[in-house]
């Protein structure tokens, strides 16, 4: 995408290449006025009366699209909910056909999912109208790395100079991905780990290690990753009880990290897999608080592609 | 569930044990406000303003779920719909995860449907709101009895003393508990009937038989219970021959009871199969009714459950 | 039907045979209307407030349905949405239950899609609201067709005399049905074209021929129906070369047609089967502008159904 196409306040969130530090940061300022709405017990404000909002999800995912739907009709937004289980064989001319429909509908706003990464980018150029990447291929899903920065800021204070260790399946993460980008952008450290047939040859910003020892080691803060267990049945993981016994994020493994180091992860959890199932529950875990800021982040983010300034 | 962790006006509809007879009055008097509600050209109140409803489905039930949709959002409720496919051999950890995911998106009330008995009271120590049981296995269903008994009412006047008969398959009936629980509370006498095979050890609250003649006899009323073709396939009821001989609503059986005695179902209905098809369409027949009545029902719940005075 | 059942301006849009010119001139007028509303940044109008349509859908259609659910949104109706997979061989019994129990919720119409014929019309006697036909078998498609005219006299002006070319699988398409009984009621000559294993006996209204030529000779507009390859499958279509050599609308033939003659498709396209895929895009082709347009009308017939006057 070349740099005079897109406008100083980007009309789109497709990953955070088009993102400046600044620009972030007024998502996250939003966000923490947002979460006031949210303590309302009256969690509704006018904000986007007359838009409509689609979620279009060629790849399922309830809980996201849930907290994008969720996040809109807070702001008083119609939404239309358009979910579909197309193969990843589908041709780029029918996404763009069912994208162009919708736009004839009047949309206002496009939050899509799709397991065709580049898809997004793509319909960048099809639509007049924001687009949300919610999760494409193993690119990029940035809303979940806005949330991620969003809560480790809420415990941490800023992230600079802090080490953040990301665990898991590397290779296949668009949640390890879009963090990286971000996380090193608000001054982070970010450390990838995992076995080596799952790391990348190599992820922007980050440092890459097999070692669990060595990522954890005085780490401010652990992320886990979800396991595909879709990809372990295919032998493109280790065995489960392999990856647990030098992966799993145990109490005694977080006592690597500094005191109370936050553990994250962006759900759906395989408890006892990823993480001690017990850990999940524990005072130093944020999982649930990751769920509750989602919608205060998707709020700003929709708030500010649809009504807000662009500079 | 002690004593001490459930307050004096319950905050949840699990089923009818922690509820009193003054309980149960208030929400019927407050149908009987929703019923005007609903007689408008504008069916529509703002009573719930900002308030999101969860519907929580793990297993399907498309009137159910719409009627609890549609309840909320007049009055002005938003709802978020969540259904999933899990087998019944889901680990109640996932059911947790998945509630707490919802909790943390802000959710105000919670109607649950799931296979798994029991789910909807360990639900009730998950979550801080209001947890509406809309059926969970065959235990109880308490908005169906609600409604059952408001259309009983409506047409028999107060229930006390009077003799309803409940007829089809009460060892796997959810409807059948709850309107034992709520009817002999109101005051009825009630009397299930079956084959020998689907009646329980006992139905708390109600007499037994196997005699469709010695349950109809001089019965106010008379309800059929939707038979589970499903189960008759696994061998677990009599063949439908056998149980339509035997067991279905005739207009000459109904004959045993009271003149113009009322007829309920709580439908689906297989017409021919529980009752004779033509009965349904009978000026006896309440099944309709039923239907517009729980909306009332659900409506005066909700409404109790989310904004209600607690005694 | 018998004439005296129905009101000299019609409750339902079935198919035309009820309606005269004065009544769907009124609809194009208020779409008129409505486009002026779909213009505007806020995209929304009180006029169904507190009135609830539901969306039956025996037979998916993403499309149809998401375009009539937002048309009523826009509206500031409530949606009820009820999609369901039954074969077409579920009895009718069934749909007269279903649609009778969405009718005691208090729905205010319907919006229902039917793979069987005639069951629209069967509706009609079951419920006391209004019905649109939103596509039954290979009968009517009424909002289609209005769309469709709508769209054609936004580009030609008025129909009168005005040749219309319909090409394609004219034998099982309720959309040719349709659109031959609306553009000749509106004064259009409409010529049906396709292979003769794909023409009815006779169309009403409507000049047959097998010859694409004759048809696209002249013509001021052309409409390509969408090709049902499920059809193809089983042997009741010609093969797909055998198709596209014959009767594809490529850029060459619809040179036959009169300089700049719009085409049409009700979409979804199967881009480089009924249509040359870059003639989709070009400036001739309206298959986006009738999406857009389906709004409107939706909103139209929405509006005058519910709230019109009925003369």
């Amino acid at each position: 995408m070349s740099q005079s196409a897109v406008p100083s306040f980007p009309r789109h969130l497709l990953d955070f290449s088009d993102w400046n530090r600044g620009q972030v940061e007024s998502i996250l300022e939003t966000a923490q006025m947002m979460q006031e709405v949210l303590a309302r017990p009256v969690k509704k404000v006018p904000a986007l009366t007359g838009f409509t909002v689609a979620t279009v999800f060629f790849e399922p995912s309830t809980r996201t699209r849930l907290s994008f739907e969720l996040a809109a009709r807070r702001m008083s937004a119609d939404v239309l909910s358009f979910a579909t289980a197309t193969s990843s064989t589908t041709k780029g001319e029918t996404y763009r056909d069912t994208l162009r429909t919708l736009e004839q509908m009047g949309i206002d706003a496009y939050v899509i999912r799709v397991d065709a990464a580049g898809v997004c980018h793509q319909a960048y150029g099809w639509l007049h109208k924001p687009v949300i990447n919610a999760g494409d291929g193993w690119r990029a899903h940035p809303t979940q790395a806005l949330l991620d920065a969003f809560t480790l800021r809420e415990r941490l204070g800023s992230l600079e100079g802090k080490k953040i260790a990301i665990v898991g399946d590397i290779l296949h993460s668009r949640v390890a991905r879009s963090n990286a980008e971000l996380l090193t952008m608000l001054g982070a450290q970010v450390v990838a780990c995992g076995p080596a047939t799952l790391l990348p040859g190599s992820l922007p910003g980050a440092t890459l290690t097999t070692s669990l020892k060595e990522a954890l080691l005085e780490a401010d803060a652990v992320m886990a990753l979800r396991l595909q267990k879709e990809r372990m049945d295919k032998g493109l993981l280790p065995s489960l009880p392999e990856y647990i016994a030098a992966y799993q994020i145990t109490q005694e493994r977080l006592a690597w990290a500094r005191p109370l180091a936050p553990l994250l992860h962006p759900g759906p959890m395989n408890r006892d897999v990823e993480l001690e199932g017990t850990l999940a529950d524990s005072p130093q875990s944020l999982v649930e608080r990751q769920v509750a800021n989602g919608q205060a982040i998707r709020m700003a983010v929709l708030y500010h592609l649809l009504v807000g300034k662009r500079s």
